[in-house]
């Protein structure tokens, strides 16, 4: 081993796969288990999270590991849309507040949204949505807003990978999309009614750029029996209009 | 160590400062800055960058490159306390909304606390606290609410550490801070007075564990002439303790 030349590449690759290993809910994660997730063989493992805890972005816990703190305050400052964050938190506290509901904020990445907000609201369920998370586009309001609000080919992605049943009433039929995308982009709302899991509710705006495509979306996510989302819709259509103003 | 692990260290160390380069409000860098910023021959970071960019824990922007959203939502899985934002959340939201101030909950890493998830509020000034961000422990509500709250030996890590002025009302001299603390701790409530800025004036209280250690903090912000700290620290210290008896 000694005799051959550690590739830059490999390790990268190797690093990346033992970062990107830890699930929700997991807390630490021994070397058996991320050379079982990531392929990378056990000695090389303990030898890379070795030098990663050197340099902060794993932490020791007992004989496992985990992702270090510095690895949250690096992800801070990841993601294209920072700003955005920043500038639609007292939009989503508003909203909340507002309809007691949950709300959510959205980009696209390919055919799946990601989720780079969520404040939970005291009416409203308990969504298995998560901040970092991601979701089908097609299956989900927010996601339906972007893509009413996308250039064509971004459509196309999403068409020519499938669209996969998640939920009761999921649309997966590439017609029956495209005809509801059309009346979105009249209404600038778009609604989710069990099409991404049982019994929930949504209602999505687009946040629109200068040029009118949307950059991401917000939503609010009730009980269906209990939310009338076409009562709540014009509050997040407001919300996502004055958000859209207020960005660069 | 032989030749191979050698080289797996130092890639392992350059990936980090390279993914720690970025600053909050920069966009992306190019090779020029990033080899400034971090000491890694340019080549190597041309090379290196294109690996991470294939690994997507960073983005092409032309020329440049960004942090990529896979760190974000790494990140979002990374700290040892992310049950306790996500349990956290609802109690920040309502005390936004009963409060109009900003809220903060932050952790004590050593000598420093790390904000761990900001709500900005309507009335509150626009602090340049930032989640992901650190600041001297001494000079925070947040950071004297856990302070009085933990083992002694992290109160001498901190006096060590030297209390260095900050704003115009930072406690520098290490008895008046232990006195402090004792007050904190019989009160439950901790208060900053223009001692991390200008202007600002904050509450704090801590959410404590089954023993009674501090896990965490939460606090909120506002202008020193508009906001009663006493007339609101009721209501931060109500959140704390129900926060604290709603985490495992």
């Amino acid at each position: 081993m000694c005799a051959a030349e550690r590739d830059d590449g490999m390790t990268a690759a190797r690093i990346a796969a033992l970062l990107g290993a830890f699930r929700p809910g997991d807390r630490a994660l021994g070397a058996s288990e991320l050379a079982r997730r990531t392929g990378v063989p056990k000695s090389s493992v303990h030898r890379l999270t070795g030098h990663l805890v050197t340099q902060g972005l794993l932490e020791r816990d007992g004989t496992a590991v985990r992702l270090g703190l510095r690895l949250f305050e690096i992800g801070q400052l990841a993601g294209r849309e920072r700003g955005l964050v920043d500038a639609a938190r007292p939009y989503l506290a508003d909203l909340r507040e507002a309809t007691r509901n949950t709300v959510h904020l959205a980009v696209l990445e390919g055919t799946e949204v990601v989720y780079l907000d969520i404040v939970r609201g005291p009416d409203a369920p308990a969504l298995p949505s998560r901040i970092g998370g991601r979701f089908p586009a097609h299956a989900t309001a927010v996601g339906k807003a972007i893509l009413a609000h996308s250039p064509a080919s971004v459509l196309e992605t999403v068409l020519a990978a499938g669209l996969t049943r998640v939920g009761p009433r999921t649309i997966t039929a590439p017609g029956l999309l495209r005809r509801q995308l059309t009346r979105i982009r009249d209404e600038g709302v778009a609604y989710e009614r069990e099409e991404s899991g049982v019994g929930v509710t949504c209602a999505a705006s687009p946040v629109l750029d200068a040029t009118g495509r949307a950059r991401a979306a917000i939503s609010i996510s009730g009980w269906s029996n209990r939310v009338r989302v076409e009562r709540v819709s014009p509050a997040v259509r407001t919300a996502a209009l004055a958000l859209s103003r207020a960005l660069p």
